[in-house]
């Protein structure tokens, strides 16, 4: 397992580079002494600024009631040197394992909310919740990031992109298409 | 440009396949005689049945008031044959051209809502709106999905991922973990 080197404060309002792209994340959370980390792959950005991203964390899992008692995690970005330990945290259950002992995870304590990070992953997004608006009929969480920090290299590391039925694409090649852009689009 | 052959229906509760890569996805939209299309990045997965979609329309945008009086739309997936064009519609406006005409886009009607497919994209899914209630305050629709198609080949086409700055990623490599995974998360 390759550990990232440093991660370096990241503004917050660009965290669409990381999960526009749609990749499978790591959600930690902490509530009351007790830890965990879930796979996710329903996601998507809402806003720049304040930095918005809305989760589906659905209540059968056991992180449901940690992030919602706590109002807090961490979105944690694993690029495919943790393909293995994405499958096995997405296929295990925090009620009956301690996830980050069984899958080898190093816990890091976070900037500005109680949750971890997760040293292994290339990029890690501080997130406190805004609008629990939608949870009771949607598990759908709104939160805003409040802190992110990312590897320095690679630029464009390789992610995993979850299709169900046990296959992922990954992602690869990068095209840079500013040249045709409008300058206010950039 | 690469018109993909006939496409299949497709099981509404099994969208995730496509969308929860996170692709880049074409929205048209129609209202009043007036019809257009999109560039969407921000969406995500809510449910699997009813097939639930989230998704960022900015009330900046000339297909806002067209989505949200019509209650309506469909999501239409562009591959990596479409690249030129799915910049071309993310850099001009509805209100200023007719983005159809001026990509050589085909419009078809669809099965169930007044918003034309895409012929040229892979898969199309059909939309109408079931919660505005963040409509006001995020610009965020959901949408049930009630009818899909896609084409049969290639099974996992080439999308694009957006990271920001006129720079994509492209998913290449598909990989097959399902031996990985216990029966009941298949």
């Amino acid at each position: 397992m390759v550990t990232p080197a440093y991660k370096a404060p990241f503004p917050v309002e660009k965290a669409r580079r990381y999960l526009e792209p749609g990749p499978i994340v790591l959600v930690s959370s902490a509530w009351q002494g007790e830890c965990n980390v879930m796979t996710l792959g329903w996601h998507t950005v809402m806003a720049f600024s304040p930095s918005l991203v809305g989760c589906l964390i659905s209540s059968g899992n056991h992180s449901f009631e940690l992030v919602r008692q706590s109002r807090e995690c961490v979105i944690n970005l694993p690029t495919t040197a943790l393909t293995d330990t994405v499958i096995g945290i997405g296929n295990s259950s925090g009620a009956e394992i301690d996830k980050f002992a069984r899958f080898g995870l190093t816990t890091e304590p976070a900037d500005r909310v109680g949750a971890p990070r997760i040293r292994e992953c290339h990029a890690h997004f501080e997130c406190r919740l805004v609008d629990d608006s939608l949870v009771d009929r949607y598990d759908f969480f709104i939160w805003e990031i409040i802190a992110a920090h990312v590897a320095e290299t690679p630029a464009y590391p390789e992610t995993l992109h979850y299709t169900g039925d046990g296959i992922f694409m990954v992602t690869g090649e990068v095209i840079d298409r500013r040249q045709q852009f409008l300058p206010q689009m950039l």
